[in-house]
């Protein structure tokens, strides 16, 4: 930690900033420059980070030398996280394709759906049970019986389920029938519902919500992993800025910054991102272009009488012409999909 | 709703469009421009836009004619609702004021803080016993502790007493000390949440998020509304631009804006809107003049200790120097505080 | 200035970023902490923001501890900043306020609303002879004719006049007919204009562009004053966020924050910052509540008729209601308007 | 055009409009709905954008069903827009990279890094002879040498040029030297300059502001369209978000979407959409996947003692490392590079 002090700080002011320091337990190195003096602090980040220094007569501003996520930092775990997940790795060099419709609406919708993408090479299925809707009046998800069907989606067709889990109440059932849980981006800093996921035994999938910052994203996962649980992948799915052309902006340059910064798994969902089926295909292949461990599409076989998000799901037939051109996008960057 | 249609439908495309609305028992009106034809659709508007209109072959775009929100409109009650809390009214012409620490940190620091602010003329009390907190490593609040001794504030004091829920299983406990429900800004579209507090028999303050657009306020007022529960406050705390000079942009004209949208009593908390005591007085003024039914003020004795948000907590002589202030502006406009 | 060094950086590094300090004429004061080392460098602050230090193997980040601006910061002058204009005094104790329609129209429209908004109190009429408009086939403006009639207003009524020059080649013909020269949103980083605006011995009002931060604006500012014209005033009028229910949101604590910043006036113009007539008043008022040294609005005889902009104009009578509430608040808060 | 009525619009009130609109020369179409009436206009749509329409009492809101471009738009176009530059055709099957440094320095500098790009496959050299600073205490170009030396490395390499203009009085000289005239993101609403490079006869290059939506960039093109100058290319080069991890927030979704909406070549500049040399490759990969037309890419040979933009900028043997990459990817869907 850096502690800029003001140019006017009084000797009475920096003997109050340095006494406080003290009594921190901080180790202080002083550099006193021709127009203003900076402390370097050596000592508990945590501790400095919550102590209110900035509050203190005299002082500028505190700037942090760490980053404020361990467990989730390149840090604390040099080589990549993989996360086995039914017959798929989440992490490896193979990018992994989560598919399916926005909400789970019925059996047979489902399984032909669930079928459709297996056949295109997709490894997981997707499907929502609990459906976080902006308004009270929307279709709120099947819930149980939904959760039951996604078992059997897995069950007939070999892949792996994810699903969303809204309620820290629900975690527990939740966990009976899916193999990722997914955090919606509205609930990404429910840091209630992140301690409970971070309690189960089972990998999370962690949607940015559409104003969280990167840093913010990271300090997310923290609180998954504080509570035990490793097995965090994150999402990029378009964050909200001023232009409303399409639903978000996708933030593409999350996958390569992300990399950098974590271990954990990196996966990019353009359904939501773009908001549109038409657009979904190019950012698709741009997303795996940039280095994304995964995507997340949703398929609808019937997108104008789906429950939801039908203007932005592609039809079974252009998701495997999608996965094809993922597909040697991925050979020329030297991965397989 | 009115659908407009792509100036290239076919006459094909066009049978399933109005098939298809005349199977969502919808009485459609036609108008054929020279370019194109726009199609004004009465029925339930609802289900309209759940249809996934969009999705259909031909279809341009759905605009919506009606407010999503119902409950929480103009049209459903048109005079202001009023909310009694303890001997203050919110929504009256009277400016209600809630001030207090962030965080409940002991019973010594509640009392001091609550003493001073109802001698300045605050009627409700702030404090955290539940802290939505961005690192798993800060501190996370004192709990059911907490609530305890906000409740004997509220005996020595006289104020009423506002606290954060953030866990569905928390609002049975809370409700037994608070006296308003506070709904922080992360949680405001964590769906599950607001059921449960539109179950309570407690008055709601739902925080806008930093990236929540009014339209989506309402619709979370509306979530809390359709359980029953019609005692809402709405509390604009800044939301998050591309400038990080401050913490957040307070956006004043939410004020009259969602006044003329909801008849819901409107709160300012300038303390959050900018994140540096330096500048709460004036934006508190300003928020008077704009024709806020209520301000949010964090207060502190010795901010340099605090738990939390030290940086924008006011001294106690500030916050009643900054309510003299208020008093004057209140007055200028036709309102008491 | 402070440069951050990376943790890893090795000794090879360490000598080269030296060497290149050395070079660069900074005495460097070495703080080395357990986990980094941090140097804090004293030398010519414009010289090393320059000097790409951040492209150096082995530094991690610059962190500056001057502001980039010199001429507009409160260290250049420590008293306000007051700018006769006409017969009022931008910056004084004294709100003034410009008012007057979009665009220039007629003689006929400027002498009517001239007249109406001088009995009302303002004391500068605003009216646009070049208009930027989004569209080539919109209305682009009268040009000279619009800014003879400017002159025109001014002797009928005494009112000071603002309008805006778009164009390098303009600037003289504009200083010709204007008292003020006004720079719009679009053009606040078009650094030839600056230039030339500040080679001219007329006031000249800059307004924040819809994504300009605080920072960029006292730099826009300090283009002009660094060519010598020192008489600049600062305009508040709305910056675009995520939230479209008005057309820009109006960054109110922008005041305060820049009256800390700077010795320059400070003004707001909520008819842009709105873009709705019927949130001109609140929003007005609380400008002048937050400490506004001065108001721009638009008014127009006939909105539905106006050539621009008519729906967020004021009717004159409006305009004169809104006049005698701002002054009300302004005598709360120990001004005159 | 689509004109929504209030619900409580008055007899009057429409009388008031529906006269108003015959003065316009429009022909209505009335469709009366259960809660209100919709009226969809056939007239001059440029005349009904500019009518203050939504100015008169009793009208909610208009809705447009045309673009507000016109030139740029695909019906206007159906072909896409090929645009020979040098030996290069951009907007063909090729994808065109642009490479260079952000500052023409001196000769040996850009001799240097032209030969360099060249022999990676750039076919056409960037380099800034004008340059837009915040600050105008950094260095603001060398002009007109700069020009020169770009003429140079031009006969030199073979490599077409291109450069900021950012003054309408030096349109025309920088026509002299360029083969491609560039407007950056901050004069991208200088709609006197857009008139003046519209009068030329060089292409010229829209790099999309800061904050510029798509419709906005659009409607800049058309002005210089409107001016009689088709040879446009529009560049999407990161736009400004919440976040500041990076410089600025890609939006590569711009691409398809541009592409979508007209018939223009689509480029995108990496290195100033993520600010940071170590993200360029993957973005630069992630442009081509997504469609990009061409790249426009800074490269400097020493990048810690450059005049600007030093961190960003890729060292020419990573520069043509990541030409190898992108030649793969482009091969994956079908175009060269």
């Amino acid at each position: 930690m850096i502690l800029i002090l003001r140019p006017d700080i009084t000797d009475d002011q920096l003997v109050v900033v340095e006494d406080r320091l003290e009594s921190l337990g901080v180790h202080v190195h002083r550099a006193r420059g021709a127009e203003r003096t900076v402390l370097t602090l050596d000592g508990d980040e945590e501790l400095l980070r919550s102590a209110q220094l900035e509050a203190l007569s005299g002082v500028e501003r505190l700037v942090a030398t760490q980053k404020p996520y361990k467990l989730a930092s390149r840090d604390y775990r040099e080589e990549r996280t993989t996360i086995p997940v039914g017959r798929a790795v989440v992490g490896g060099r193979r990018v992994v394709v989560m598919a399916g419709p926005c909400s789970v609406e019925s059996r047979a919708q489902c399984f032909t759906i669930g079928e459709a993408v297996a056949r295109a090479g997709a490894t997981v299925f997707r499907g929502g049970a609990f459906k976080p809707r902006t308004s009270p009046y929307s279709f709120q998800g099947l819930g149980q019986e939904g959760l039951e069907i996604l078992a059997e989606v897995r069950d007939r067709t070999g892949l792996a389920v994810i699903t969303e889990v809204m309620d820290t109440r629900d975690v527990a059932l939740v966990c009976e029938y899916a193999d990722i849980l997914q955090i919606g981006a509205r609930n990404i800093q429910n840091f209630s519902l992140l301690n409970e996921v971070g309690k189960a035994r089972k990998p999370v999938f962690l949607k940015r919500g559409m104003m969280t910052t990167i840093s913010e994203l990271l300090m997310s996962a923290e609180y998954v992993m504080a509570n035990g649980n490793e097995q965090v992948m994150l999402c990029e799915r378009g964050i909200r800025s001023f232009d409303t052309t399409l639903r978000n902006t996708l933030d593409l340059s999350a996958v390569p910054v992300l990399q950098g910064l974590t271990h954990l798994p990196v996966i990019v969902d353009p359904s939501h991102g773009v908001g549109d089926w038409r657009f979904v295909a190019p950012m698709a292949r741009a997303a795996v272009a940039a280095g994304a461990d995964g995507l997340m599409i949703e398929v609808h076989n019937t997108p104008e009488t789906a429950f939801s998000d039908g203007k932005q799901s592609l039809l079974p037939k252009r998701f495997a012409a999608s996965m094809a051109e993922m597909r040697k996008v991925a050979r020329a960057i030297g991965r397989t999909l």
